[in-house]
């Protein structure tokens, strides 16, 4: 009978255990962390090119503040009086469409941009013309450009990965422009985006960059709730903090009064 | 061999559902919800009177507004562009030790007070001595009484379940006065941490008290979010509502300078 | 400004706390569970005949044994040593697109067909023809009707909920036989979702009935895990439960040795 | 008023990131992925030695194959129809007392054992007296030592790492040999946590590095779950898989049945 849980990620020979094939000890002081990340995601060892490439991408994001709903999440359910891995996880949950998901998207599009062979220009009129907003583009501060951007694309032409899915990236940055007569620039999560597609990278796994390269600022994040706020401390004010939307105060109806 | 996965709530008998060796179809349209969570927990049926209790202290907890930590977590992983199950469990995950565990911690304290025989005297002493907080009193408004404690204890005399556990809980709290010449009221942890243990419940299921009563709230606030706020619209302003307590902005060392 | 944090839900006046408008202790001891869920999803009080027909909706879902993924993804969890909450949450978070998630669907379904006075018939063609399953449509084993799916609407007809959305929702069922030429049942989401869209609820809360209704199964596992089982006993035994379909031992190119 | 939302570790100046002080996008390109980790973690930039310590340490525990109930829950919570993201959380929820939590418990031992100046044989001779487990040592398999502590230890030395709390822990599995007359191995949790604890590192922020080292295993499991399993496929058969322990069927008494 076929088994149910499969994977062709681990596997232990007697005791040893082995990753992708390659002994986990023999990776142990050999592999930098993000090369071990590479190996675990890709299924193969990387180049030294590869190597430095994953390690800009992951420190892209290692965090970005107590703002965003995911450091928010995290740090209200350590509030509650939870363990770190409790409060971490609820920052991971926070990862949905709108947080991180651009990631994914963007990945698909230029993914598929590529493969289609179509023009950029029929491209982007399709999405302009159905008013469809093209992932991984525009930033509400970045008009001109995204220093992010600037950074990772000069590290992927310094390391030979600015090839058809970063110069697709940029040239829909630049018909955006001409076919709007407003830039739009080709933001962080486009720019990740496009490095990754270079590299060989499903865009499924889009979103797993993002985790994997915020989760050490989750942690951070968490602890310092747990080791120096009070319990308890992220609830709001009502009063100052709140808008109450609904219906005033009324009374309960007789016929439901049995006490 | 033993198997790995045992339980003794639910079985199948060919396409049929029982639940505590009763017909999933014979309780649907007979037990009130509540009465289903009853036997579920207990595995008994519950009497009229123990329907009853249920009933008024499930509803007891069912909201207490958008302010706590798991209302906050729940609609900041909504907010990240996630679906309703996604935003419930964040919500769940906040209910930790300080979020709902005093309706843990106060059920073991009477229980274990109770068991134990020892005056009411010795056992608040020994408290007060050692600056213990006694779970399941005091508030932060109430100083006086609570008044969910009275509607709950009202209920809970009414309907029979006014015994040793109910009794040494209001004894505690005239104790403290005593003792300490300043009232920490019965809050309604404590209210419903005494009378679900006159109902014979183990203090290991409390916060599930907590948890069944409050998750259609939750379900209530990530619809809500959902359905009338914008995606990502749960994110701090960090002019206004951040403080930072870092370092000031200093200069990478020379000899991390690669690119 | 407009304030970030919005709600119509709850709201305290003093020290009063008031759900959907009405005094939550006047609804302590007076609402059943089910009526005070009602109210908070809802807005608005049900009348007797709801009410009846929430607690049986909800009870229907209460539990299904051991096997699904939410309540492995519970007790896993809780195996790992967390507490109750944890436990509880992963199994919510289990609730996705293929576990619960069909309710939203027929939900959706049943709506937007009743809402678009298209032909059943033409509904109908247009799914088989494109080969598009149709959510709350068949079953693994029954394949003449599904009983919880008769109780449930025997309940409704008795109670008055027997309306066009649920008379669409067996039209289809008939519809399919006619066209396909084989029966596929109307299952226990899709009457759910029938009675629920019969009562005016919104689809998108579909998938919280299920998550209301079973949350309390939830707890019941988790607790029967933290109390009745070893930490860490749901692992997996790799020899008798796991296939590798991995690569097979390799050596570590010289180049990555470094130690 | 002091504000609710406080933080050391990020902060935005303009439009720019700084991560403790430190310009993010220097660290893009200068900072190897764990160079950043030890940085967000610390407060401080880690020395050459640090940062080869920190590769090696996230690397040993990158996954441990499908096995452990972290593996189960995030694959089964996959299965049920959710995004990478919400899989990813479900694994790390279980990280608890029992998963990754001894080697919080080891950091914290081997901390306050270093710290109280007190004999090993003291220290060994209360907790086998009390028959309390020693967090960091024994292991199923490994009876005369733990390839993967030589391998980290060998490593520790090297790097200059093998100080008073490496020290401390490799004397605890002598004296526990002597005392005992048993062998108990200081296990990859013990070692990582001495050396850890060799680091500086704070025993609460322990789990952190076995979260951060092992999301990336997590990912790679999820996203091989939504890429090459089928939905719900994640499921218990109750026949083979499932032992039920719990009353058989029985009718349910009159007085219930309404309908």
């Amino acid at each position: 009978m076929e088994k149910k849980w499969r994977t062709a990620i681990t596997q232990h020979v007697g005791h040893e255990t082995y990753i992708r094939g390659y002994r986990l000890l023999d990776l142990v002081g050999n592999l930098s962390f993000a090369q071990a990340i590479y190996l675990i995601l890709k299924g193969e060892l990387p180049t030294e090119k590869e190597s430095k490439m994953m390690e800009a991408m992951l420190v892209s994001v290692i965090d970005h503040g107590i703002a965003p709903p995911s450091a928010i999440a995290a740090r209200a359910v350590a509030s509650g009086g939870n363990s770190l891995n409790v409060g971490v996880a609820a920052g991971v949950l926070a990862f949905g469409s709108a947080h991180g998901g651009a990631l994914e998207d963007a990945m698909k599009f230029i993914q598929e941009g590529v493969k289609s062979g179509r023009s950029v220009e029929e491209i982007v009129k399709e999405y302009l013309e159905n008013k469809k907003p093209i992932p991984g583009y525009g930033h509400r501060y970045y008009k001109d450009f995204d220093p992010r951007t600037k950074r990772l694309m000069d590290i992927a032409k310094e390391l030979g990965f600015y090839g058809p899915h970063c110069k697709f990236a940029e040239d829909v940055e630049e018909e955006i422009s001409r076919q709007k007569g407003k830039r739009l620039v080709l933001n962080v999560d486009g720019a990740i985006a496009a490095i990754a597609s270079e590299m060989g990278f499903d865009w499924r796994l889009g979103k797993g960059f993002f985790i994997i390269g915020r989760v050490p600022g989750l942690v951070a994040h968490v602890y310092e709730e747990l080791t120096t706020e009070k319990p308890f401390s992220k609830r709001l004010d009502e009063e100052t903090e709140v808008e109450y939307t609904g219906l005033p105060p009324r009374e309960l109806p007789a016929e439901f009064k049995r006490v």
